[in-house]
């Protein structure tokens, strides 16, 4: 069976999460304490030498890691990757742009948040990761004022890796209120049959 | 043609005209003077909304934004993307990682210092950007301690992404003494017949 290494409060987690939930495949979830360095032991590092989750562990034992590749991984062939190249380019265009202009300022502050007080570095980058995350938020506004979707004509994994962390991005302290194209896709990503939620049932 | 929007210090734009010579194929280069805000006319949001280069724009005007997105399109059935599917999405895999954990650093440090005197708030991340590009450095050191190219049996898009900016990574201050590996390596990428230096022609 597939195994997912995971931590319940992670955006990038739940993403195959969410993936899988549509695919309706079964896999085998293993909680990994961040915060307690369990992404960092030698063990986890044969499996990610780059120490983050998540992590696919294939039923051969092989391993991947980056949560949007794992995504393109579990879409091939299904209804959640275009298999038109353009389309395909097109899909990979705002999975990279997810990982590089939207989750290092929106799902950071977010995290930096959980933790509790910020160090004076976190407070020192807060304005440049807000205004950041509002430019990731506005060029999503932009987007979804002409198409419905991210990277085809339905939901594709771009919606997914995107979802993932914009609807908690209140809980970085973004206000979505000037984005109702955003507010209007989250609402059709969420009413997809298959969708789950973020949270992890018997973890709080 | 292929219209390639570029910067010739931009090692995200270096990365196609890279596969495009690997390809053997022609494309014209628009330069794109990014300090000057260039990539952030109503023009140019028009090609990419994320006002970044490189953009391809195909013979039909359609645009295509992201370094790695444009590098896993041009690639699609040639030998530098792996027809496997786990070998696609390790390749993948990487190409995350050079986004996230690699660019940020070690890209970011090189510009700052290309710019010239850095600012007191760039000044305040230098250590924890040090440190993030000397993390990423290490783990490409173990994986090349057992593998020749990081996305396959020969050299993908994954190296051509990872070059880039490991190339030319003592421009921003980052000292290779430490990644033999790593250096054999970017000797290996730079021997593949096709290659061509970063360097654009006529420009300095």
């Amino acid at each position: 069976m597939l195994r997912l290494y995971d931590n319940h409060t992670s955006g990038n987690g739940y993403k195959p999460r969410l993936l899988l939930g549509h695919l309706g495949r079964d896999f085998e979830r293993v909680e990994v304490d961040i915060d307690q360095g369990e992404s960092r032991t030698p063990a986890f590092l044969k499996k990610n030498p780059n120490g983050r989750i998540p992590v696919l562990e294939l039923e051969n034992g092989a391993c991947l890691a980056e949560s949007n590749a794992i995504l393109f991984y579990l879409a091939e062939g299904s209804r959640f990757l275009p298999s038109e190249r353009l389309a395909r380019a097109h899909t990979l265009q705002w999975m990279f742009f997810e990982q590089y202009s939207h989750e290092p300022c929106i799902a950071v502050v977010r995290h930096w948040l959980h933790l509790g007080e910020l160090t004076d570095a976190q407070r020192a980058q807060l304005p440049a990761k807000r205004e950041g995350g509002h430019a990731a938020l506005a060029v999503m506004e932009g987007h979804l004022g002409r198409r419905d979707w991210f990277g085809g004509e339905s939901m594709t994994v771009a919606d997914i890796a995107l979802y993932a962390y914009t609807h908690v991005a209140g809980e970085g302290g973004f206000d979505l209120g000037a984005y109702p194209a955003v507010r209007a896709w989250l609402d059709r990503v969420a009413a997809e049959p298959g969708h789950v939620p973020m949270a992890v049932e018997g973890i709080c």
